[in-house]
């Protein structure tokens, strides 16, 4: 069963360019395979090939799903870069099998990346979402500064930042989670951690401190157990 | 705090060969350095360097823990390698990390590798140790055909295999752990799952067949998310 992007009208379905190409000449498809088509923002429709070219490849629609899996949550993660990008990149790949909504690389004053290539990070999650079928393509804010990111109005959204430190009170994640919020914001610090003047200016922003547990984790384990714990927590027993 | 692997005896530890070498060659390290050792079995000793050989370096003891940070279960994970080593290696980090005691690795028929170097993965899990200080090393099995695995003999494990397939009746993961089982082995399938004859072996042998969810997701990322799960389960709320 595989998936592409493209765009989904009333009857017809138009491959983007590059899944276009990727079609024709990469797989070698043909007039008549059947393949699913997603928007990225939850329609998935079961199509037939109808008409093949190298840049745009179409298709009619057989039957057609909208709010394809849609979670009953929305997760937004704020996290500083990793030192090594293939940390990163697996972090990206997982949260989008598991479930993650939007994603913001935050420059802290911890910091040990300060550049990150969006296109790439783009190409990554969309990788992930044809792998694992979602029909939601996860949103990629590009690198901000800590504080303007803080400074937002997120209505709604209930602002969570995990950090290690112990001069703060902290709420532990799994009892933060058992409220069930539904739109979460979490910031997720750097090695070395957020400052205490990070963490002091995020709590006067009504950022709520949590821990992700005692052990000592790298900043790319505790993102991915944070989002795992997201969904987790909605999943039926 | 730099956690190093040795022999641990009344009141002096002693750094194996390949750690001496990286402490006086690798990290300059020298007389009077305060590291922690660990023999990888539960002990945490915080240690004075005393004397320096490139081959053996000692220490004296000054605080010593038994039983640092033991977890609360057992947990056995058995997974079919995935053909791309990276994929498995980040798995066994991740789950070194988060809390994992032993693994094997399954040679099923579905599975794309039938190989697999042993000590690449355990010098892969003793760097997730060391860097996330874990006193505990998970013991790694080498690999072993899916009938020779099912047919040993595992008292007191609560014994269960993962699988995606529908004509079986699965428990939800989720619900199998409310019941806080303690010493776990599980099976993850390869790519392609586990072959409907492995199934009904398991079955027989008094495996319980559970579903880690509806969607669709790569191996490691199946494993990585039951890891999670088992120690989230025992994580107080």
């Amino acid at each position: 069963m595989k998936l592409f992007f493209g765009e989904i009208h009333d009857n017809h379905a138009t491959l983007n360019e590059e899944e276009s190409h990727h079609f024709t000449k990469v797989l070698r498809g043909k007039e008549g395979d059947i393949v699913y088509i997603t928007n990225g923002e939850g329609t998935l429709a079961k199509c037939e090939i109808s008409q093949l070219s190298k840049k745009k490849v179409e298709a009619n629609i057989l039957e057609i799903q909208e709010n394809f899996q849609q979670k009953p949550y929305y997760l937004h993660v704020a996290i500083a870069p990793t030192k090594t990008m293939e940390r990163l990149e697996f972090f990206l790949e997982k949260a989008t099998e598991i479930g993650i909504d939007e994603i913001t690389f935050l420059q802290t004053f911890h910091s040990e990346r300060r550049n990150i290539k969006i296109e790439r990070i783009e190409k990554i999650i969309q990788a992930a979402c044809k792998q694992s079928l979602k029909a939601y393509t996860p949103k990629v804010n590009s690198l901000m500064k800590f504080h303007d990111f803080i400074d937002q109005d997120y209505q709604e959204f209930s602002k969570v930042i995990a950090h290690c430190r112990d001069d703060w009170d902290r709420e532990n994640f799994k009892t933060y989670l058992s409220t069930q919020p539904s739109k979460i914001i979490l910031m997720i610090g750097p090695e070395g951690d957020f400052s205490a003047e990070e963490i002091t200016s995020a709590l006067q922003k009504n950022f709520r401190g949590v821990s992700l547990g005692t052990q000592r984790f790298r900043t790319e384990t505790a993102a991915l157990q944070a989002v795992f714990a997201v969904d987790w927590s909605f999943r039926p027993e």
